[in-house]
């Protein structure tokens, strides 16, 4: 297969390295100064699933020079706010027989680019294993929680081609697996990372501690409530038949095993970075107002969370 | 007159010494600590008013030597959230002739003194100066935006008995007036306070950038329009016909002068002290309950500072 990674952060990093060595060809797209910084050397992963290394058949800033180069499938995994422009510039390497993996965080993603670039031509992953690069081009996987999930909102793409993509992931070693309802499977994460995301960058604790806290606890259930209310007005089926469904699985399921993590939006915040509050949170702020539905307490943590990161930025 | 100081935090310091270098008697009652690091030493008083000195009458951890001294006048200055304590002391030394001024921060301190010791002995100061405790018993008056402003709420306490308190606070060096609308005024304060206390805490950043973001001005005029809802919902007068016109004035006359200023909770917070939130967004929160009605936006704020406090307590 003739695969692009969009995108090499520490995500499209572990992609790129683990699917050139299962003999795919590899390219990859990102910013100019990684691709100066990346000539000539190997991409690196470390971590739960071993070490390994690759060289790409390629690592551009722009999708020219992959124009005719018939590529069977693009990984989008650049930050959420890159969307737009990244889309627009894929369109370019899309052919008839072309999916884009949509494999980013939130809300909005695959809505951007199956609308870009077609229904028929778009896959939606819930990636939900950690990893962080520890130098440009080389990336750790810290945790596994699930399988990464792949599947078509839409149910246009027949399922043998959506299991044959998930088959190509899982055997380049990253597990994988076909999700028919991977929409309500990505907005699962979407409701725990807006409960925990935010509120653990502003306060700048654990999940533990917020979880603990029934201050917290407060802020966490409007939260969760609010997206419930959203999702019902733009009839987006959620897992969960109402959101003290949902908020009792989140405590006693979700929340223990990473008590003591720190969200990334933590460490982004601290880092300078730019956050994803856009695509969560933020999302739920952008589709309330579609609907004149009010979500107050999302909105002021979205507010805050903005605020806070042009501070540290 | 004899006059007790209840609290010698900054602001208690500052009336002690004042009034009591105009020649009253003045006693003050403030925990048992204090009272040993005081023992024989004088009470001083820095910053913009001059420096002056005063060997109080008397400084106890309890009421109890002050029982037979016809108390005149009682200056509450104790934190907010120790006021429901102090005045089941207070109490013991109140006679028919005693007047209490509540001189704290935010809502509920009158309507707790009011309650227990009847209307009749109550008066309300709304204090606006800057003062700050340098060491117990030392206090550095750093700013004065306007009078203390003294009333009664419940206009039933005759003007000329106001009138003479507020000018022996004067006299001593204190500017102070006589405010028949001192409820509507401190509503001011509190309205002021709410919207950039726990914001400048949270963001830990000046009421400037607060201002000048156009993210925190949303939470801020949200803040705004909920206190308006409640005080309207309790029948509460301000100053100002609605929100609107009130943020106006906000933005445009309040915080300019004071655009370089992080709040006293910001450094509240960082010196791991206990907050005022409850007496302020907190109390909200509390009215809202009382009529049903919702401040998703106090209360999340609300929310966010208590754990916050817990943190770095």
């Amino acid at each position: 297969m003739n695969i692009v990674i969009f995108g090499l952060g520490a995500l499209g990093t572990v992609f790129a390295t683990l699917l050139k060595n299962s003999g795919h060809t590899v390219y990859a797209v990102t910013k100019e100064k990684y691709v100066k910084e990346l000539e000539n050397k190997n991409l690196k992963v470390t971590g739960i699933w071993g070490n390994h290394q690759a060289v790409l058949d390629g690592i551009y800033s722009s999708v020219d020079p992959l124009k005719n180069k018939d590529i069977d499938l693009i990984i989008l995994s650049v930050k959420s706010y890159d969307t737009e422009e990244a889309v627009k510039n894929i369109k370019d390497i899309v052919s008839e027989k072309t999916f884009v993996l949509v494999s980013q965080n939130g809300y909005g993603n695959y809505e951007i680019v199956s609308g870009e670039i077609g229904k028929e031509h778009t896959l939606l992953a819930r990636v939900i294993f950690g990893s962080k690069l520890l130098e440009t081009g080389f990336a750790e996987v810290t945790v596994n929680a699930d399988d990464v999930r792949i599947g078509d909102p839409s149910k246009t793409i027949p399922e043998d081609k959506i299991i044959k993509i998930a088959c190509i992931i899982k055997n380049a070693g990253i597990p994988a697996s076909y999700d028919p309802e991977v929409y309500k499977t990505l907005w699962d994460k979407i409701l725990y990372n807006c409960a925990l995301n935010p509120l653990g960058a502003l306060l700048e604790c654990s999940y533990g501690t917020l979880a603990n806290n029934s201050e917290t606890r407060k802020v966490m259930n409007s939260i969760i409530r609010e997206i419930f209310a959203v999702a019902k007005a733009h009839n987006i089926q959620l897992n969960w038949e109402d959101p003290d469904e949902y908020i009792e699985h989140f405590y006693k399921n979700l929340v223990p095993p990473t008590a003591d993590h720190y969200p990334s939006m933590y460490h982004d915040l601290k880092a300078g970075k730019k956050l994803e509050i856009d695509a969560l949170n933020g999302s739920i702020v952008k589709l309330a107002r579609e609907k004149s539905i009010k979500v107050p307490v999302n909105e002021t943590i979205t507010n805050l969370i903005k605020v806070r990161e042009k501070l540290y930025r």
